[in-house]
């Protein structure tokens, strides 16, 4: 009979309402809010914490990641939370009702710091954003991600930069007090979004080989180095197409993909993972961003010879009435002319350039054909000449 | 000096306020509302309808199309309309104005009578829409196509199916009347959206080979059989990717890259055209409609085994507010797995699906790996699986 471990099914409601009971009618043992505190992979049996023994025969490895928590003063106080786990979520919503909080610190400044912001101000909660470097999101260059400052301050939110935290105590006006090395400021809660590391414990306990990642290494079949075992999602590392390196892209689409194709080869009928090209996006208020490919560190330290544009054009056709404005940078391998990465930033239109480029790089194209693709062309949509195109041949006269 | 002969420059405010008098001191000599009567391309000469002799060295055809226009009775009478060039816009607007027109009528449901209907509705006239066929835009299928027709019907635009028209005269309660199979209707204005013929008359006449789509026939420098002589855009024909024949798809967007591959070879930087993949779309009030690639029946005309399969997904993720639908029909080849077209249509993200889909087709990737491309997923803009996905997949069981 096939095992489920964890902590919750999915944060779906049918899925959740199909209680463990229902599971095992279908021959599934469901076993939520369930630890497993040790696994004998010779012997091929796990124990859990209750000390109940479960055999098996094959073994996947879905322990996601643990948020980073900082080890400062204060930090187990009540308010202070993190977001990675629905039941995170669920007490994030009753302490703002209950506390009736007013005010919100946000640490960090990544995908989940963002998306929190926005669902935080959408609430009529004061935010700020408490942040070590300079601008948010540094999967983004400057050039694009400074656009969401702008946003920001549009929506009264401050983006403090260059902020080390210190400490968190009892506040004075608010529940809570954040001490930094720019002095203090008061909140009813503080987010911790400082970023995820791979949950990789129990695997190392195990003795499965970590990557240079830090994730569980594992093959295009979603193995990992002890026969029987497999590991899918933000816990292992991924193939990345463009760099032709293992990486460790913790989002939830790549999770699903790999979680298939686990289960695919555990059942008998072969499959292999194709492998990511880094496509990404969220989006924060009016602003969308996304990117895909590797950035100009990863390109250099891959060895490619990166050269990059950055063009502004129009996420729809010239004389569109609600004309938006699109960044999109565009980067190449000087020596092949093949794409190696792209980022965009707009109010409409971006994610879609994202996933039109993300195609030509799954493929490999250079940068003279994405200037010339051929695209469904209308006026609400784009141009004739679209951003893409025009942006590809701008960085054609550049290499 | 180059010369550019032609009706208007284009329908763009800059290029327009850019006179004759501007372009030749730039050294091009252009000639607005100008004929060609006839070319002796033995001599190399061009004479004007004014009798102007103009030598040429190279010669660039970029004639366009003609609309077709039925030879019925009544069809010179003022208030009968063809939307072909910025004249044609021009005159239906002041004609509008001046009539005070209360009723419309479109005949033919492709493109141009899709967006009039909107542009007309828009101005709170009154439309009808009469079309020989039973659904819109023959591009897509009827199981897509159909969903235009609640569209249609919530705008209160109503769509005549089966009807031929007969004749035109002037009308009791309106300007004019329009008589067909089905009986009489009355409308202020009428416009004739059915379909455009390449104009190769003069091409003919210089004995330029036409191709058999009836366009004129080019190489991938855009050169025409005959030395010296170029033929650009929707005169001409184009290289389809996935069916490898030479089609006729008279778009602005092919029409400008071909236009900018021929200049580059006229003043020799050698380029070619690398094809297009069929990739179109347009907007009817709320909704989205866009294909790319080619349809079932051109499918088995160029030998291949066409499997498709119908998927209606979200547009975001499944949790989100104003979630919206989206209908995607892809279309398979059952012996190479490849992708040979897709269709869709929805409120929103429809376009941004088939722009990904043609970087897929214009790359030749296969049915399986479209169903685990890395797209940048966020909720806002799509699910993890994203419909993409689901279509490839429920495709690749058919198969």
């Amino acid at each position: 009979m096939p095992y489920y471990i964890g902590d919750v099914i999915r944060d779906d409601k049918r899925l959740v309402a199909r209680t463990p009971e229902k599971f095992r009618e279908s021959g599934i043992d469901v076993r939520l809010q369930t630890r497993v505190d040790d696994i004998d992979a010779d012997e091929q049996v796990v124990r859990l914490s209750d000390g109940t023994i479960l055999a098996y025969d094959i073994l996947v490895f879905g322990t996601g990641t643990t948020p980073f928590v900082p080890a400062i003063p204060g930090i187990d106080l009540e308010g202070v939370f993190v977001l990675k786990k629905l039941s995170d979520a669920l007490h994030i919503k009753s302490y703002l009702k209950e506390k009736q909080c007013r005010k919100a610190l946000i640490v960090g400044a990544g995908f989940i710091g963002m998306e929190m912001t926005e669902a935080l101000r959408g609430l009529g909660i004061e935010t700020q954003i408490v942040h070590r470097g300079t601008v948010p999101v540094n999967r983004w260059d400057p050039e694009l991600s400074s656009v969401i400052l702008e946003e920001l301050s549009r929506r009264e939110v401050p983006f403090l930069t260059r902020m080390e935290i210190q400490s968190i105590e009892r506040g004075r006006d608010y529940h809570l007090r954040l001490n930094t090395n720019k002095g203090e400021l008061e909140a009813d809660l503080i987010l911790l979004a400082l970023g995820i590391r791979p949950d990789v414990t129990l695997a190392r306990e195990v003795g499965l080989t970590i990557g240079r990642t830090g994730a569980i290494q594992v093959n295009f079949s979603q193995q990992t180095s002890r026969e029987g075992i497999y590991a899918v999602g933000d816990c292992c590392e991924a193939f990345h197409r463009v760099s032709k390196k293992w990486v460790h892209v913790p989002l939830g689409d790549i999770a699903n993909k790999q979680g298939r194709v686990a289960g695919r080869n555990i059942s008998g009928r072969p499959m292999t993972f194709p492998g990511i090209v880094g496509a990404q996006s969220f989006g924060i208020f009016n602003l969308e961003l996304a990117a895909t490919g590797i950035n100009e560190r990863e390109a250099v330290e891959s060895g490619f010879h990166p050269v990059s544009s950055i063009t502004w054009g129009n996420a729809l056709a010239g004389p569109m009435p609600n004309q938006k404005k699109v960044g999109l940078k565009l980067m190449a391998d000087r020596s092949t002319g093949r794409l190696l990465g792209a980022q965009a930033v707009g109010e409409t239109g971006v994610v879609s350039r994202i996933n039109t480029l993300s195609v030509a790089l799954w493929s490999g194209l250079g940068i003279d054909e994405i200037g010339y693709l051929d695209l469904a062309y209308a006026p609400p949509f784009g141009g004739a000449w679209d951003v893409i195109h025009i942006a590809a041949q701008a960085l054609m006269r550049k290499m």
